[in-house]
């Protein structure tokens, strides 16, 4: 099938989907779980075929790894289906219902987007994730997969879509797998038919996304966070809070790729900083290799997200100059402050022009499951329909439906009837 | 001064901006109100030279019937600015409060979404009212208006830009105008330094922006509303809600273009309807012209915004028929129902796809003013970010602020500590 015709499936199915009931959706995902569940013999024999083929074509051990599925980490992504059963609907919720006039009642209620295209790299479990997370919020859902994982990937898709439709009609096209590049390139171009493009993957393949279509994309290219240590701050705190954001997990988004810190302080943090981050490629301004020894940063490490342990390391003469950098080379992700001084934090919360801004904490809180939102869908660095880390909510868009009695405009144009704009329940 | 030059300074005075408190915001407004007020005879002398010039270069009468002001119309021009005034300020609102931990509280605020671009035709009152709702919202607004109305604009825009930098000096640079077509072609390649494109006028300019840019867009480019007469319809009621939506102001975008009818019903409808809408050009399909006289329709009518007084006409078999219609043809702004089964208005308001659906009631209560959402930045057809008429809030982005005491996440992810997760206040 054409990527066209499949697109244009899921656009007709989505319709469908849009009209679900909880129920229906949740009984369609407790089949697909059952169906991982009985099938593991199948998903791990595929999966060992596409290990073999990324052993010979020499796949990064680190991309191997993530390829991998086991019997433990199958137990996972069932219950993570079930996870996502449990997850409250997003679809439906009345966010307003106001009485525009007597028996004219408006309400604004949550719908499905409509048609999602997700592209992922490696990782199987993420098309689970994906599928049942997009499913629950009604909508249809396009699939992507790295190719490493192709036979996982086609196992995975046809256990999950055939369950869910015979749980229930409805659910007919709702899910759709492509494989190509030349697949995903022809996906990039149906701005008519697909709503939200969500990329799963290294800021490449985010950013190839962005710069290829016009499709609004949910995610994020690049996390360059910062820490800025006030002069107010404790220092002891600014220690651990440096070693948590660099070090606990230096691959991912969260991590602080740039530290900046009040030239009164400095002398006395850095080389307890330098001490404590033993290990960690430090690169320094000339105020701070004056202190500790350092690299010479270069103008471009202040836009470097290096994902590694590396640190670049910038003494500032005063918050507004730490404000500026940030919103000058920071990618609006993450960033934080440590001090004392509420003063100073409500400026540096208010000012930084970031999705997370955090006072007195690792910038690794950034996440949807520690800030509680249930599942995350990606985390946002535009500034429209979604920032920072996304929920289900984030799959999700609004629709206004208004009941009347037969009333026209003409009568409150021309002055007979007046609108009461009078908020119900 | 160079566009990109005046781009850079409005995204920096945006980080200002973001930070200002509602009265501070309520005051430059008013100064902007008075300023407006003092100087009414050199803007209407400015204007005038505007009219002179539009007639030497033979522009329509109903542009230049929009250019033109008069006392009357300043007056109004002002009183809008004090309505913008009084409306509550959409940034700052606490959408959540969550406690993630002991001393670890995550709030997630409105903000101003940072540097709004708006095009424009003709009107210079758009030029006061879409300042007004950007810097309440405590946005950086960049302008540009129609070409016809340029010595208007930059009378208007002067004495608003240095009545709020004189109210308050973080108002520099909050306001841009761009004058030309190339200075137009280079802001829609800085989607580094706008977040948000508004245009405001024909199908066309928001068209031409939308496949020219990057930056996301708000509006719509056509409105192709639909009436929906069921086979339950009252047919009265009927005829009375399509005369209001296709006659009451056609030119607008929530007027209807398209009449589907269930043909159960059609035989006494479509005649009381064609007597009703006497002096409307009626283009029907084979089975509507065999019951009243009318042009035949073409497929392109299906899609045609006429803004004008001609209704295409299409009889339909069934609801799923007349839903399977307005999806494929129509243009997602506003769609309507007429009937008496609230089954079957059930299912269209669920399964039509649309910014607004709406039943037993006339299309054109699809804006800002009548849904009571106090002021309207535009309509948008599009499902992400905002969707419908939209008020001042789709002004406005989010962000996370986390304020803690020192927690690292490595305490969470070694198990030393959990996340709580209570919702306060």
């Amino acid at each position: 099938m054409r990527v066209e015709e499949q697109a244009g499936r899921a656009r007709q199915a989505s319709y469908r989907l849009a009209t679900l009931s909880t129920e229906v959706k949740n009984r369609a995902l407790e089949s697909a779980a059952r169906a991982l569940e009985g099938h593991g013999r199948e998903i791990l024999a595929g999966n060992l075929k596409d290990q073999e083929q990324a052993r010979k074509l020499g796949l990064k051990d680190a991309l191997l790894k993530r390829l991998i599925l086991s019997e433990g980490k199958l137990t996972q992504i069932v219950e993570s289906v079930r996870e996502v059963v449990r997850l409250p609907d997003p679809v439906g919720r009345r966010l307003l219902v106001r009485e525009l006039d007597d028996g004219l009642v408006l309400t604004k209620l949550t719908v499905p987007i409509g048609v999602i295209g997700v592209i992922f790299e490696s990782r199987p479990d993420a098309l689970v994730q994906i599928a049942s997370l997009g499913l629950k919020s009604g909508n249809a859902v396009i699939l992507k997969g790295g190719s490493e994982a192709r036979l996982s990937n086609r196992i995975l898709f046809t256990l999950i879509r055939e369950a869910v439709e015979a749980a229930d009609p409805a659910f007919r096209d709702a899910l759709q797998l492509v494989e190509t590049r030349e697949d995903v390139r022809q996906l990039l171009a149906l701005d008519q038919l697909i709503d939200l493009m969500i990329p799963r993957g290294s800021g490449e393949l985010v950013k190839s996304i962005q710069e290829n279509t016009r499709i609004p994309v949910l995610g994020h290219a690049e996390g360059v966070c910062h820490l800025y240590v006030d002069r107010d701050a404790e220092l002891s705190m600014a220690v651990e809070l440096a070693y948590d954001a660099k070090c606990q997990y230096p691959a991912v988004c969260n991590a602080i790729e740039t530290l900046l810190v009040h030239g009164e302080v400095a002398p006395q943090f850095l080389p307890r900083l330098a001490a404590r981050l033993r290990g960690v490629e430090l690169r320094g301004d000339a105020r701070t290799r004056a202190i500790i020894p350092a690299r010479e940063v270069a103008e471009a490490d202040w836009r470097a997200e290096y994902n590694d342990l590396i640190l670049a390391i910038r003494v500032v003469s005063c918050l507004e100059e730490a404000v500026a950098h940030i919103n000058r080379y920071g990618s609006h992700h993450t960033d934080a402050i440590v001090t004392s001084d509420s003063a100073a934090a409500r400026r540096f919360l208010a000012e930084v022009d970031s999705a997370s801004v955090m006072w007195n904490c690792s910038t690794r809180f950034a996440d949807g499951y520690r800030y509680g939102l249930g599942a995350e869908v990606g985390i946002s660095t535009g500034k429209v329909h979604a920032r920072g880390p996304v929920g289900l909510e984030g799959l999700t868009s609004t629709k206004y439906v208004l009941e009347g009695s037969g009333q026209v405009v003409a009568d409150y144009a021309e002055g007979r009837r007046r609108f009461t704009h009078r908020e119900l329940a």
